[in-house]
């Protein structure tokens, strides 16, 4: 995690802090998108986006553009589809009109596949123990997201100061080892379980998604709606199962 | 905080949760942005929004649109500058060119003025725990944002699944009570530090930012670029003081 946090020193203090800066997303040279993120595998941050808002459904290739413009991500085109500007209002916002609210910011999630994972209770909640967070442990600033398999092996994990950059890189980094959709997996974060990250879930078709804490009530819906199996508050060996329970044994 | 949360029950499972659901925000009829947000003060958090982005100086005539859509609230115009497209990214992303990344995102943060409050560090270090939380006591799932004199006297609090949408209600609200710039209180966050709630607070004139969570490095740069007392980690009766110490006796 190289670049992750930072060292500050004030007036009686010396502290290590998660670094925050913009990446542009460039697609074929034409800037396409802007998120805070946490410096380290941004090539991974653009694929699991670009895959998250339904413009690219493989890995492509990625990397440093021509000029070299620092905090700048370039990805092969072209994409699936023309994006108009609303579409980047997904990751905070998005388009709305007179229809329900989970059809408006629902568009891109397809319904997972039923089955996939059966995982213990016990074992759910204890993923939260087994996801590595050494950024976190220095600076207590930083989210975290893990794929597991559903025998509870760590296969990756990625840090950054936003939740939803941390699901997009494990989501690039599962596009490049082509292990998407991840039909067999369970998604583990180690926050708060948003609308924004069950869809990306959903995208990626992910049938179970935990965290450590809070859902909110349109995560819910989604997550019902959509097949998938949503647990929150996995702590001290507990777990609630909002949605799926069919998949908890 | 009617509307903020909502029960669930699934198998085995009873509970209080957070409601988020999209706001879209109109000027004279016109959609403008679309955010996340839990229901309620949504007048508030319209004008906050407008104002940290640098559309409006003062409130404005905010409430339903003539066509009472669902989960939209209507504000009068006309804006400052027309917004480009570019505008909108900043609550978690922002346009970015080949200067530096303070630079690029924080154009709407002027310098607060010198200053204006000191504070005992033990008083900062409580403030925390005088930040009323009704929500997040039943859901987990809110952040705050508390807005207080410099003798440690809550004056408005706002709960919102979002943390920037906490901010941009508690800055609404001082807006319509013309007590905008904050130039003698001090804001206090529930979670984390970012750029984005620097930003906002610097905006707002706000001396001193206090938050229970760690800051971003891109935060404590913006909060030192413009005088701003940035304090994280308030819990246990201690306190990171990372910029503007001058304030904190």
């Amino acid at each position: 995690m190289r670049g992750a946090w930072a060292r500050v020193r004030a007036p009686g203090l010396e502290d290590d802090i998660a670094v925050e800066e913009p990446l542009e997303i460039r697609v074929d040279g034409r800037p396409l998108a802007v998120t805070m993120r946490t410096p380290g595998h941004d090539e991974e941050l653009a694929l699991g986006f670009l895959f998250g808002e339904g413009l690219i459904e493989e890995a492509r290739a990625a990397g440093p553009p021509a000029d070299l413009a620092a905090n700048t991500v370039e990805v092969a085109g072209p994409l699936l589809r023309e994006p108009d500007a609303r579409s980047f209002f997904t990751s905070s916002s998005c388009g709305v009109c007179g229809k329900g609210a989970l059809e408006q910011v629902a568009v891109h999630a397809p319904a997972v596949v039923p089955g996939g994972v059966r995982i213990a209770r016990a074992l759910l909640a204890a993923l939260p123990d087994r996801l590595r967070q050494p950024g976190f442990a220095r600076t207590g600033g930083l989210h975290a997201t893990g794929l597991f398999t559903e025998a509870g092996e760590l296969l990756v994990a990625r840090e950054d100061v936003g939740r939803h950059n941390a699901m997009d890189k494990v989501v690039g980094h599962a596009l490049r080892a082509q292990a998407v959709p991840l039909s067999h997996n369970v998604l583990c974060v180690s926050g708060r379980l948003s609308f924004e990250l069950v869809q990306k879930a959903a995208v990626a078709g992910a049938p179970v998604l935990v965290g450590v804490g809070a859902p909110t009530s349109l995560a819910v819906r989604l997550a019902a709606d959509r097949g998938l199996t949503l647990a929150g508050f996995a702590r001290n060996g507990r777990v609630n199962v909002y949605s799926g329970t069919e998949r908890v044994v």
